[in-house]
C-alpha cells in the first residue's frame, strides 16, 4: 500500500440541544435508578460541541483538500440544522429509539458526516463531542 | 459616609438545564414568530455558567470576609440543587410565569443568593449568567 | 431621578484582521523605534474578539429588551462585516488616519454601535476588545 | 472636575506558586479547623492569573496612553519575578506575616503595581487575581 | 482478530498541588543547575487538569460502557483524593523516590487507574495532564 | 522490535500573523473565486496557536526526556521568532511559493522542527496549529 502525505483537519460546530437518558423499554423507576438526575422529566440540555476531523492529501495548488468554508456548510447541515434547539429524544430522526448519550450522539454523527462527505476527495477521521467541560466522548468508526 | 476597604470576590457555579422561551398568553403561532427557534416546542438547553460576585472588607486573622467553601455550599443550595438538569419553565416555583431568558434568570439568581446570603457580613455585588460561549446577561440587583 | 431596575446584557463578536501600528506623520525609523515589532513593514494580524455591553430594563412579557438575535445582527452589520479579513490601516474609512491599537478600536467601535443602536429602547454600556488572551482594552463611552 | 476621555486596558500575567491558609497565632488543630484542606500541612499550589487593569486617556499619536510592552515590563517586575515558582507564604517580603488567600493577594498586588506605575501618566484601577477556573478576587483600591 | 465498535470516552478531574522537581541523589546545586526554578526551595505548585480516556463498545440498551458518574467517582477516589491540596513529593506513597514531572505523574495516575477500573468491561486508553495552559503530557501505557 | 515506555509531551507557542490565500499563478478573480475573503487584498491576520508534541523515553533521574524549557527555547527560535508579527506570504523563506493555509503551515513548522530536534533523544509526533477557535490541523510527518 503506497504511503501518504496526509494531514488531519478539525473543525468545530456548535448546538444546543435538550435530551434525557431514558430507555422506553424500562419502567420510571429503572430508569431513574440507572440514570439518576439524567434521565429528569421534564429534560434538561446542553451546549454541545462537535469536532469534526477529516484526512487527505493536500493540493499544492490550494493548500488544502477540502476548503474549510465546505466543511462548515457540511456541518451546518448534517450536524446544526438536525440538532439545534431541538430535543434530540423527540426531534431527530437517525436518533429515534435510540440513547441520547454523548457516545450514542458521536455515532450518529459519524454516519450523518459520512454522507456528507460522500464523493469528496479525504476521509472522515474522528467525531469528537464535548457534553460539558469535564467530558466528551470520541468515535473513528466501527465494524 | 465612611469609606470602606472592599474586596470583590467571585465564584463560579454550573447547571445543565432545558429551557424555551415562551409566553402562554399567546398563540403558538405568536410565540415561534417573536421567539424563532428559541421556543421550539420540544425544548432546548444550555450548560449555564453563574458567576456570583460578593463584596465586603477582610477579616486580617482569616484573609477573607466568607470561606470560598461557604459560599459553593450556598450556590450549591441556591443555585445548583434548584437548576441543575431541571427544566427552567416547569421545575422552577421560582421562575413559574416568567419567561427563562437569560436576563430574568439572572434576576431569579440574585433574589436566591440574597436569601442565602441574609445575615452574613457581605454584600451581594452581581449575578452573571453564561448561557452560551456568545452571551450572558448581568444584574446589580434594582429599584 | 428614577432609579430603574436594569440588566445589563453582553454579546460577542470575532473577527480576524491584519493591522500595525504605525504613524504615517513619522519616519520608519521612528516608528519602528515606538511601536517595535507592531511596526513590522508587512503587517501582522489577529482573531479580534469584542464584547458588547447594553444596558436597559426589561419587558417582562418577552424577558429582555432587546432580542440576542437582533444585536447579533446589528453587531454582525456594524462589526463584522466592516473589520473581518480586512486590513485595519488600509479598509476602513472611521479609522483612517487614527492609530490601530486595541484602544483606538474600542472607541471606533462605540460610535459604530451607537449608530446601530440609534431609537432603540437600551444604552450603550461598553466595548471591550481582546486583542490576544493576554490584553484587552474597554470603553465606556466619553467626554 | 473636567470629564475626562478614558479607555482601560487590562493586561494579564502568570505566575505558578505554592501556599497554604494558615494563622501562626493559631494552633494547627484550630488552622485546619477553620481552613480546612487549604492548611494542608506540606503546601497545595495553583497557576494563579493576574489581570491589571489601568485606565487613561489616549495619545492620538500613540493611540495609547502606555505601551502594552511597558506595562508587560512593569507586571513582570512587581507580579511575576516575585510570585513565580514562590512559596507564598516563606518567600515573598510583602506577604510576610498575612494569609495568603486569593483576596489578600489581591491588595498586595496592588500595591505593587502602584509602585511600579509611580510617574506615569494613566491609574490603576483594578487587579482581578484568578485562583482556580471557579474563582476569582478583584479589588480597586481602598480607603 | 474480531474488530471491535469501540468509542472512547474522556473525563476531567482536576487537583490544585504543590511540588518542585528534585533529585535526592544530587547536591542543592545540581538540582538547580538541572531543573532551575522547578527546584526553588520552599516549593511551587500548580491547578492540574487530568483528562482520562477509555475505550469500550457501548451496551444499546444503556448508550455507554461506563456511566460517566462511576468514571467520575473512580477519578475522584485514585487522583483527587490522592493528590488535590496535596504536596506531590511529600505526601504521595506512589510517588515516593520519584521526580513529580508531569510526564511520570502521567505514569502514575495510569496505574492507579488500572486498579481502579479492574474488573470493569473497558480498557484504559490515556492519561493526559495539563501543568498549565502551556504544556501537557500523555500517557498511552507501556512495555 | 523492542517495545518502548514512550510518554507523550506537548506544548505551546503562539504567534500573530497576517496572511491570505493566494495563488500567483492565478488571476486575481480566480483567487476571488476560489478563497472567497480569505483572498482579501490587503491581507488579514489570526492570533495562531501551535502545540508541538514528541514521543521519547523518560530518564528516571531527571523525569523527563527533554526539558520543557529546552523544548520552548527550540520553540521560540523555530517558530515564534520566524513567524510572529510578520506576513506568512512575504516574510518567510520556507513558505516562499506555498499557500499559507494551516494545513501547509503545519508542514512547514514540521520540517523546522524536525531541524530544531535533531540530535536529541526524543521523536516529533505531532505538529498541530489553531487557527481560530474553529478549526485546526495536525501533521504527524509524511511519506
Amino acid at each position: 500500500m503506497e504511503r501518504k502525505d496526509l494531514v488531519y483537519i478539525t473543525r468545530r460546530a456548535r448546538f444546543n440541544a435538550a435530551h434525557r437518558l431514558w430507555n422506553p423499554a424500562w419502567s420510571a423507576e429503572h430508569n431513574l435508578e440507572v440514570f439518576g438526575k439524567c434521565a429528569s422529566e421534564n429534560w434538561h440540555g446542553h451546549n454541545f460541541e462537535v469536532y469534526v476531523t477529516l484526512k487527505g492529501e493536500v493540493d499544492p495548488e490550494l493548500g488544502y483538500f477540502i476548503n474549510f468554508n465546505d466543511l462548515k456548510a457540511i456541518m451546518k447541515e448534517r450536524i446544526e440544522e438536525q440538532l439545534d434547539h431541538k430535543n434530540l429524544n423527540l426531534d431527530v430522526p437517525w436518533l429515534a429509539g435510540k440513547r441520547t448519550s454523548t457516545e450514542v450522539l458521536a455515532r450518529g454523527i459519524w454516519e450523518q458526516m459520512q454522507e456528507g462527505l460522500r464523493g469528496l476527495n479525504c476521509a472522515l477521521h474522528r467525531v469528537r463531542i464535548w457534553e460539558t467541560e469535564n467530558n466528551y466522548a470520541d468515535y473513528y468508526g466501527g465494524l
